[in-house]
């Protein structure tokens, strides 16, 4: 697991907003966020090599958790390159190695680049439906990786017809009942080129939101490295930076397309690791006031923990900036 | 611990039944079931070589809980084969070693051969009661074992005179309130000939419903025993395989006595070992339909992991299997 | 973490006490009351010597909590001496080195010498709120200990405004928005004089509620010490020994201060301690019969783990009384 903890600063309050008698109020601009993360792991091997194991994980999230939390737990079983998880499992497309590349500074965050559009992914927190069914498989062999995960939100099979809300209206879906299929691949070619690739069918269980990436990132030098990203984000999903202002509600009307540029640059030092974005995306929504997001970013390699900052400005063209400490053990 | 999942099957959709509008809606036969369990333990030992130690358990069952749970604490002491538990106890009925003798497969199930009167057990879950009290002495030595367990649902003395729900009308009790005594013995002569017995006053809490048990099992040849179970259920408890069905209520007359006749017997590989039963209750009830339940199950060891399955018929001829894996660390 | 159990007695059922329909009803004078607490820590070195660290607690109460429960998390920075905390800290007044000085017997119960005004300290349950922040630096060395912290129970600043209830009604304050400032020093004066002090400014969140603390202890021979405590507690805290009783409420005009005179003796033996104290406290509230409260204890040294007894009667002249063991692991 990890610790981190910082400051995260967020143009306009919209760390925390309230609206009472239709009047905004919002929150500090700036907060210390921090998050503790262990994983629980358990393992055993047979006689015939084969590995089974299985984990839990407690997580705190300050101003989102009023305690650490446990979620529910996962079983896996490996052998000869090959991993069968059933429960709580790490999802095809989330796992794809490039699909979170954009992300900068401590926190790891990438207002812009990273997908809109919503689907599984292993939970940290309580699953919102005890029926709730994951089934991943995982083939790693040399330079390639190849994932299928399939997430049934009630294997019950008793809330099938249930219809979630309106993606468009920009609600949150109470409940959704229908199965994702998932699938990734990534390879390594000659040490410097790494293609990622995945989709999701029916993502997040909502019915015909289906989400597609596709991206590729090149060392052109020995220590700076050069990415691009493609995300179709689907009908569904949830938008960061968005204000609860009752006089602007937000209406979404496409989550369009998400293009990514993005690169990294290692210092003399060797430490120092100068990284940053410009991501397009050609969706449409009422708050949106630019299709251009960027974002720069630092971290320093403190060997075992990391100082890191970003400062970035989402397609609301509101600015957010952290700068904090993160230590993995 | 361990870790466990594979596939349970139960005629009727009787995993999920849900009455909507008088309407009996049924889940699906099959579904993947799995469960992971993780016992935390601390322990430290005197000076004079008398040990203290504790234990909390976090357990996650698909289809029941959402994430994984913290059961309360178990306290002990132990001292040249004596031990005494404080708290969330092993109760002495639920340790008796041949009273879940009959169950088959990974899952350890037996819908026919189980005890359907209630009683106390170690608590995987949290207390229904802040205000729960458990004493508990164990006395090994050799071949025998004697078990002592006091439960007292509420020990404040403030709900001692609540009334239970009537335990005739299969509504599930809500609070019980009087002091369980549970009392059970072990004896291994000549490592053939396993005895086993025990009973618990006040089972579960409830006022005047006594559960009696006896059991024996003899080992046959090297790799083959036979067992016989009495079981005396008592006035409460819970039935296996009931359906929801508003158009057939369950009414319980009487748990009635049950009676197990099981065995198993390992192949000439060492590995595989196959197992059944036969059960006979005396009870009734409006849903039950025989008097006679039965299963066979096999397990094949892996070294560190069993394959098991498991098909079984139950007092209201409803037919379950099951089939799946489970490895303990 | 550690283990303990026993028996606490408090006169007129004080452990548990219900009003229904106007009628005070009581618990058992008498009850079991076991604690297990585990901490959960991690850390990590960078190659520089600083180290990071992070902490959970579980921890059961019985007849508090129906099973163990978790607390946010603390993250931790150390090097040369200084610590930084943030999270789930260690308050300044909380961790002053004799303010629980007078505590006797396993449970560590002090009813008249512990502080009745009220702060923040380490929270062993889930927060409140989730939006709570703490920052703390402790800085040691040789035989000086200084300590700072600062928590605001909502940092997202959309409390401010909100008015606690009177603190002198004796109603729970539901919620406190103002930052607590907290600071204590320790200091060992040729290994035998301990001086210790410390104060809370809006302490608890309460707004010009603040705590102060001085003390001292003096190793009078090598098996015996005396110590005295001042403690102004300030305008918001809570009582032990309060009746709920609907024909005597409580109404409380003044924590008023307290001064304590303890001490403990070990016998020749090495491993029994004789503790006591006798507090003066100058408040004024309704129950209230006398200023002064008294206590004796004594522990037993098992090597590992550790017997103890102790008696006492509080402002209230309700006579309190515990035996029991615990174990550290």
């Amino acid at each position: 697991g990890y610790g981190r903890t910082g400051v995260i600063y967020y143009e306009d309050g919209l760390q925390n907003e309230v609206v009472e008698g239709g009047i905004l109020r919002s929150g500090s601009d700036s907060q210390v966020i921090s998050r503790l993360r262990m994983n629980i792991d358990a393992a055993t091997s047979t006689d015939q090599g084969v590995d089974f194991g299985a984990r839990f994980r407690i997580q705190w999230d300050q101003n989102g958790d009023n305690s650490g939390e446990l979620n529910a737990g996962k079983l896996y079983v490996t052998s000869s390159g090959l991993t069968v998880e059933v429960g709580n499992v790490d999802t095809a497309l989330d796992s794809a190695g490039l699909i979170y590349g954009s992300e900068l500074g401590s926190y790891d965050r990438s207002v812009g680049g990273n997908a809109l559009g919503s689907f599984f992914a292993y939970e940290s927190e309580a699953y919102e439906d005890d029926d709730r069914l994951g089934v991943a498989a995982t083939y790693a062999v040399e330079n390639l990786e190849v994932r299928f995960s399939y997430v049934d939100p009630d294997q019950t099979g008793l809330n099938e017809d249930f219809i979630p809300d309106d993606p468009f209206s920009g609600d949150d879906e109470e409940f959704n009942a229908k199965e994702e299929f998932s699938f990734s691949v990534d390879y390594t070619w000659n040490e410097r080129l790494e293609l990622s690739g995945g989709f999701a069918l029916n993502g997040a269980g909502i019915d015909d939101h289906d989400v597609y990436f596709v991206g590729a990132r090149y060392a052109v030098m020995e220590n700076a490295r050069i990415g691009l990203n493609w995300i179709d984000n689907g009908d569904a999903g949830s938008l960061t930076g968005i204000s609860s202002d009752p006089t602007n509600p937000n209406v979404i009307e496409d989550f369009g397309n998400t293009v990514t540029l993005y690169g990294d640059y290692t210092l003399a030092d060797g430490l120092t690791n100068i990284e940053a974005y410009i991501a397009n995306n050609s969706g449409d929504w009422t708050q949106k006031e630019t299709d251009n997001s960027f974002g720069i970013g630092v971290n320093y390699d403190l060997g075992g923990a990391r100082l890191g900052a970003s400062l970035q400005r989402d397609y609301q063209e509101r600015v957010t900036a952290d700068m904090g400490v993160r230590f993995d053990f």
